[in-house]
This record gives C-alpha cells, structure tokens and sequence, in this order.
C-alpha cells in the first residue's frame, strides 16, 4: 500500500488540505497528516523528514501561507518528492507563499500546485506514486473518466444537445 | 533504466531545458528531448502525452513561457507526473508563464518549479523517479552531498575558518 | 443570420458568460452554448473547435479562470476568431486568467478583453461579425446609441443642466 | 481586397508594428499605417476613426505604450473591431500598457493580444478578416501549416528522430 | 469666486467623487459636477474640456475606474490643470485604474492622488486653485489646523498624556 | 526596565498594534503608546523622534499603511532602531504600505516586519531590546516553548498520534 | 514672474529631473533647484518647504526613488501644490516609487505623474502656474501646437500621405 | 567589543553583502561572515543560529535570493535579532525575495530592509547594538552628519546657493 503525508504549517492551514486527503484516501492511498512548524518546531520539521523515507511515507504533501518555508525546509531533509501547497493568508491572495514556495534555489526544488489548490496537491501526490503503484494509475483513470463525464453533463445541460 | 522526456515548446527554450537534461543524463536516465508546441502542433503534442507511458516514459518536464499552456495539455493527456517549467519570456520576469502553469483548475496539476529553474526542473523528475528507481534516489543523495560541500567550502573560504 | 458560439470551461463560469450571450441574442446572432474543458475534456474541445466553421460558427467567445487555457487550445484548432473573456478566480482578481489568456505565443492569437467582462466579449463578437454582417453593424450602431443617451441622462440628472 | 489600418500612438512604435504590417501584407490585405496620438491629436485620432469605415477600413490594430489610450480612444468612435496592441515602454514590462487597453468599460471592447505581440496582432486582424474574406482564411491555414511544419523540423533536430 | 469641475465616467461613481465636491464647497469654490464618458460619448467629453476654459472653470478633478481613460481625454483638449482620480472597480485594487491615469505619455500629463481618495482629489484641486486665490490658501491652512488638532486629541486619547 | 514606544500614523490603525502592546506589555516592557502623523503633525512626529531617546525610549515601533511614510520620518530624527510595521489599507492588500516602508534608500533603514503582522513587531522590538535585557531573552524563550507546544499539540490532535 | 521649485532627493536624480527644469526655463519660469533628502535632512527640507511660499515660490516639483517620501514630507509643511515625480529605481520599474508617492493618506495630497515623467512634471507645474499666469497658458497652447505638429509630420512620413 | 554575524545562502551574494561588512567594519563591530544554504546545509545553519548567542554574536544578518528562507530559518533556531536582507535575483526585481523574507508567520520575526540594500542591513544591524553599546550610537550620529553634509554640499553645487 502507497503511503503519504500531509504536513501544514498550522492547524488553521487544515481546511485547505481536506481535499488532498480526501484524493488520497479516495485512491486507497495510506495518509499520515500532521502540523509542524519550519520555524516554531524546526527540529520536529527536520526529524520528520529525514525519517519519512524510513516510515515508508513515499511523497509530502507540505502546506504552508505567507513566507511558506516548509516546503523548502521539509525538501531540504529529504530526499522524496515534496508537493508544495502555497495557502492564499494575507497579501495578494497568496502570491507571497506561491512565490515563497515555487522559487526555491538550484538543488532543492519544490513540485508547487495552485494557491489553495487542495484537491491537485492530492491529485499530483497521486500522479507521483502512480509511477511506481499502478493501482494508482487506474484510480486516476477513474478519476479522470467522472470528471470528463460530469464536464459533459454540463455540457448537455447547457447546450441543450 | 528510468526514462523522463524534455518537452519545450519552441527551439529558443532548449537552453533553459538544458540544466534538466544534464541532471538526467548524469543521474543515468534515459531522456527523451522534444519541441512540441500547444498551439502550433497541438495534435502531435496530444499525441506525445497520449502514448508517453507506452513509450516506457515515467514523468514529463513540460517547458514553456508565455501564457505557457504546454504544462496543462500535456498534463491532460496523460496520467504521468507532468514537472512545469516555466521560462521567462516578455511579461514581469515570467510571471505570465508561471501562473499560466502553476494555476490549473481542480482535476489535472501541474507541478510547477521556479521560472528558468532548468536543474530544479530535472532533479524534481529524479525525486519522482526515485520513488520507484532505488539508483536514483542514491544519486540524489550524492549530489546533495556535492552541494553540501561546495557551500561549506565557500564558506571555509568565505568566513577564513 | 450570424452565428457565434459560447464556450466556457466550467458550468460555474456561465454567470460571466450570460451578458455575453445576452448582447448576442438581442444583435439577433445564433449562439451555441458549451462547457467545453481543455483539461478535463481535451478532445471534445479540439473536436468543437475544428468542426466549428463547418458548423456555421463564425466567432467563437472562450471564457475560463486561473490557468485560462481554452481559449488557447480552441483557436488552436481553428481559423475562426476567438475572443478570450478572463474569468476572475483564485488570484490577484483575475491577472492569472488575463495573463494566459492574452500571453499568446507568436502565431496563434486570442482576442483578450477584461476580466469578468462578459458583455464585452459578446460586444466584440458582434463587432466582428458586423465587418460581414451589416445588420450588426446596425444594432451596434442603436447599442451605442442607447448607451450614450444613459450617460446624457445621467450627465443631465447630476449636473442639473 | 481586405483592407486594414495599422494605427501607432508614436513613430517610436514602428518597431513593434511592423511585423503586423508584414503579415498584412503577406495574406493580400490594403493597409494603412497612421501616426495618430489620443493625447496630442485627439481630433485627428477620432476623424481617423468615424471615417474609417467610409474609407474601406474593415479592422484597426491600435499599437501604444503606457496609459495606452489610444485603443480605447479609436473604438469610441467607430463600430469596426479594433484589435489593441499593447507596447512595453516604462513600467513592469508593458504591464500598465495591457491594463489601461484590455480593462475597457462595459460598452466599448477593444480586443487586446500580449505586450509587443505585433505578429499576433496582424493574425488576429486577419482572423477577423477572414469571417468576410474567403482568401484570408486560406492564407491563415497556409501560415499555420508552416508554422506546424517548422515545428516538426526544430522537434526533429532536438530529438533527433 | 474660484470654480471647479468633477467629471466621473459614470454615475457609479459618484459616491468617490462625493468627498472631493465636499472639500470644494467647504472651502467655497464654485462646483460643476458632469457624468461624461470618454467612451461612450467622446464628443461631449471633448466638447466639455474644450470649453471649460471659457465657461470659468479653473481646474478639472477627473474620476474613472478600470481603463481610466477620463483624465487622458479631458487633458488632451484643454489646458487647464487635471487632477485624475482613479477608481478601485474590477482588478488589483484599481491598479488598472491607476496605471492608466497616472502614466500619460510625455506632453499630456494628469495630476493622480490615490487610488479613491476623493478627498485628496478635492483639496489637491483647492492647492492649485491656491495659488491664484489667497482665500483658498486660508481655507487650506484652517483645514490643516483642524486636522492637526484632531489627531493631537486621537493621540492625548491613545497616549493618556 | 526596558521602554518603547508604539507609534501609528491615525488612531484607526490601534486594532493593528493592539497585539505588539500586548507582546510588550506580557514581557514586561515598558510601553508609550502615541498617534502621531507624518503628514499632519510633522513637527510632533519630529520632536518625538528627536527626544525619544532621552525619555529613556529603546526602540520604537512605527504603524501606518498607504504610502507609509511614518517609520521613515520617525527614524530620520532618532538613532534608535525602528521597527516598520505596514498596515493593510486600500491597495494590493497593503503592497503599498510595505514598499513604502521597506524600501528605504541608503542611510536610513528601517526594520520592516509583515503586512499587519503586530504580533511580530512587538516580538521583534522585544528580541531587539533583549541584547541588552537578559530577562527579555528569557521571557522570549519562554514564549517560543509555549509556542511550540501548541503547535506539538495541533500536531497529537490532527495526527491521531 | 511665476517661480517654480524642483527639488530632488538626491544628486542622481539630476537626470531624472532636467526635462522638467527645461520645460519651466523654456516656458519663462524661474527655477529653483535644491536637492534635499526627507531623510538625511529632515529639518532641511521642512525649513525650505515652510518659507517656500514666502521666497516666492508657487509649485513644488518633488522628485524621489525607492520608499519616495519626499513629495509627502514636502507637501506636509507647505499650502503650495506638490507634484510627485517618481523615479524608477531598484523594484518593479519605480512601482515602489510611484505608490509611495501617489498613495498619500487624506489631507495631505500629492499630485503625482508617470515613473521618470520628468517632462510631464514640469508641463504639469506649468499647468497649475497657469491659473494664475496667463502668458504660462499661451506657452502651453505654443507647446501643445508644436506637439501635434510633430505628430502630423511623423504621420505624414509613416502613412505616404 | 559588539559582534554581528553577516551570513549569506550562497558566495554569490557576498557583492551585496560586502557594504554591510564595510558598515560593521567601519563601526567598529567585530563580524563574522558565513556561507550557510538553508537547503544545502539546513543542520550547518540551525548549528550556527543555536550558538550564535553562545560565540558572543548580538545580531545577525541573513542575505538570500529567490524563495528566501534563510532569514527564517535562523530566526527559527536563535533569539538573537535577525535582519533580514533580501536580494534581487530572478523574478520581478525580488518581490519574490522580498515577500519571503518580511511576510513571516506570528511568533519568528525577521526585521527586513529593502531589495540588496546591504548598507541599510548594516546600519540596521548598527542601530540595533546601539542600544546596548553606546560608542556605536555615536558612530551613527558621526555618519548620519557625513550624510547630510554630502547632501548639503550637493544641494549647494545643484542649486547653486
């Protein structure tokens, strides 16, 4: 069984990471979430990620608002995928921890999805461990077949064909 | 053997892809380079994504700049982790590019790393890789630790210590 | 009799898109209405937009948010003028959708107007058509008539004059 | 013969339109090329614009920078489809431009394409000329066709396929 | 007696004119308030700048949002001082409204306070109007006196001094 | 006893610096709370910077939003360091009032904590002062583990562990 | 004979500034130069901005870069009217700058221009001197008239006609 | 004797980090300089920051580009003040760098200064141990007055008085 973890900067962050633990749960994928802090639990921040591969966690889900280092600080001790999910707080919705995540320096990088884009960083942890468990891989077929299919529904309701 | 494709989308990217193939090339995965635009090849670019898992490619590196939509067709026409690679261009250092990339809508992500980050772009597709390719994962782990020992010795230098 | 298509990339976007049919229904144009996704449902999209002139369309209105790719992947596939209407989502009021709808690479150009100006977008369509279709040229010229009188009157109601 | 006005805020935009004319001139169609300031000669701008139409004009690409007025100045006055072309001049790479061309009040569109996009601004005249000009959407399909194989040939070099 | 004119693009957008109006009949200068549109009716906005002159007006405060072309317009036909104010309405807080007052090309300049600071654009008019009429001057510094005085009581309330 | 001063530009802008008094206030230090304005007592804001060094003063924070002029104004007439805290008014969700503050020219700097961030401007003032006040570093010490708890405790809570 | 003041913030801005002492030489208007810093000396240019109205001066044309609080901490000791010129220097092309100065709080307006519009600094001084001084309006409509002249021939030269 | 650490995330920020050395310097403040990659050595920089405090440092400078977390991630491991000094690399003049560093989480601030402002990092860092050692306040006041007589000397050539 695949195994990830979702990390938030705060509890507040929680609400935000719902749907990327619903995706993951959805596709039958094991979920370890937690609330650690780059900068009030550094140390914590540092010991879960360089465990994580130990724990047999496979891909981090790491949400953060603001300057949102903990993305970079998790990707720093770790040599697992880290999905970044910029969370939209106070200044410009969100650009400040997009840009706080996305542009990380040479050697570290951080895979960003979208301000506040819970149900992609699920999905794209998913994409991740697809590679490796091919289950996955059908369930995002799955996924994607409904979410054509609702598209379409749309369509013929609105078009009237 | 691990296998990523390099996908930008006009012939003036390819020096911002280089970093990414090189990193590949020195990691020991099999690269698959091509130009392929959304715009003006939109069907051999359909057909690209579409047949990329048969073709043994595990994850894509989708580059572009402008309203840089290369990322999102690719991502819709696959299920492999598609790594976005936005590249600056006219508008704001690239801003254009990475919201273009980084804001896809619920259902198909992209995950972006920095504008004209070409290493970032190609040592994301080895921690993808390396969830399945226990070799990669060893040489990420010794380039990370090449890294470690130029900062310290910049700072041996630096600091006089 | 003119015929124009609506095609938006979500159900949800209908509301910014209703002005814009609105103005088409009252200049007398035929208006086919989609909900047409270039992620979700990259073929249909494609299919749409290469039958469209076939099918009697003659300008094709494309609305979407965030990463706002529709418009680029329909004018991909056809020669018909394609007006891109920005929807307002996630990000700095819209300058995401704006940015990758209007950032068109050199060769395939969308027809940008503001974001959420959905009776702008249908303006433009007409303005379009009416360079074939003289009777549109008509109603433009009544449009803009109306509209100047409501500013006289306002003009006259706050001024006194 | 198609005929179209190619309307620049200063000498100084030459630079940026000349790829419009050139595809202009390409694809057969008549074109006018003004100098005509929003600022400075008003009154000519708007007896340019109310008389377009008599004098065969059948779209006007508006080229400016800055407070890029001119776009919207042209549309007051007349009902042919305006295409805007935003020029970068001194601010946040023609940002100031885009906005102050493509955020035009309910009432009075102009279609805006990217910030210096000179070529794109020809096609787009083109497109719409085509809804009329059975020859202009050959041309297009001609240029698109080369463009594609362009494509093809830069993907053969780089993949050596 | 000193007079001044407001002139919105809209009746919207009387309530951020409101507090200028305030300010100019405080300080007793005469006020003529016009909903006239650059857009929507060109040759009264041109019309109205080009006689302002003659029918006694002195300084001009021109309010609009979005593409805030007013101020552009009414300063091209007039010589008279034109303070722009720009209107928060769709994007960025009224960046767009911003941009497109305050960075007028060379030649035509309009005189920008902040982004709806009606009252700003109110006393910056009786600044101008100061310099020719001493009375205005005294209004002005009795202004400034009650100003002072208020954040002195705001700061004897705060401090407990 | 350690002393500073929390300085804002209007009275509206308490709610914003009432968690940098209580930060002070639980650590112990002594607080002088004031409105003072750049723009409408100039000569009070100077007289207070210049003196507030031998009022026994050792930092001051500095509160104002739009063009944020006060941190500057105060640290031109003290040597004391002077904590910028950028309150979020009208535009970009405070951008202005950051920039205003942050980017100082050479000479004068003054210490910018985040948009609306009162908390970490009275933190800031308190690590400021413990330089020299050891009993500020152990009350910050005290403050970082009560920190860290309620973030190790979010963590049992939501991670079930 | 009317007087106008261009005051910069530093030597550097010189350049900045020289159309604007151009226009007011060429217009008849004496000029008084003074470089002075609101933040290296404060008292300086509150003493110069307190007694301008009593040397005689009637406009103040205020030019500053980065946190530009020149203009507002001139305008705060002075009735006279205060044009803002905001001068790029090291952030997002003067964006700094420009809201630094034009974002003033209410009651203390600055009348800003574009980023590096030193001539239309000087062309607005000459605007408000205007009001007052009645050959300053004859050299404006002489200035206007040349304008446009330059405009017609550089229309004539580009159209052939 | 005061002592101030300089601590930048790569040797090629050392250019601007090199005014703040000659500030320390130039003050008499002893200055240890590191290189120290929060991403390359994260175990390097929290072992620097935990001792800080212990090696006799009172203040530290933290200069990084890009997403930079340097500053928090000292901030995060010492309770010594952290000026944070953000430098311009590759997006929008270092607004990324920027927003990274001055937009932390409540509870671990950083005390920022403009865009490579290194002289300001500097004197911010002076200003700060000025409160505890008296011999650096006065070699602010002796530099604050080299300042304003270079200001006064270039107002005495530009304005010829």
């Amino acid at each position: 069984m695949a195994k990830a973890a979702v990390v938030m900067g705060s509890k507040s962050d929680f609400e935000v990471c719902a749907p990327a633990v619903k995706i993951l749960e959805k596709f039958g994928i094991e979920c370890e979430i937690r609330v650690l802090s780059a900068h009030r639990t550094p140390q914590e921040a540092h010991e879960f990620a360089e465990s994580a591969d130990k724990n047999g966690i496979e891909v981090i889900i790491a949400a953060a608002g603001k300057a949102a280092h903990l993305g970079g600080v998790i990707a720093a001790s770790t040599l697992l995928p880290v999905v970044g999910l910029p969370i939209k707080s106070s200044m410009m919705d969100g650009l400040d921890s997009l840009l706080s995540m996305v542009q990380m320096p040479s050697g570290i990088p951080v895979a960003c999805v979208g301000v506040n884009a819970g149900e992609n960083a699920g999905l794209m942890a998913a994409h991740i461990l697809s590679v490796k468990h091919l289950n996955i891989a059908h369930a995002l077929a799955a996924y994607r077949q409904e979410m054509k299919e609702r598209v379409l529904e749309a369509d013929a309701d609105i078009s009237g064909r």
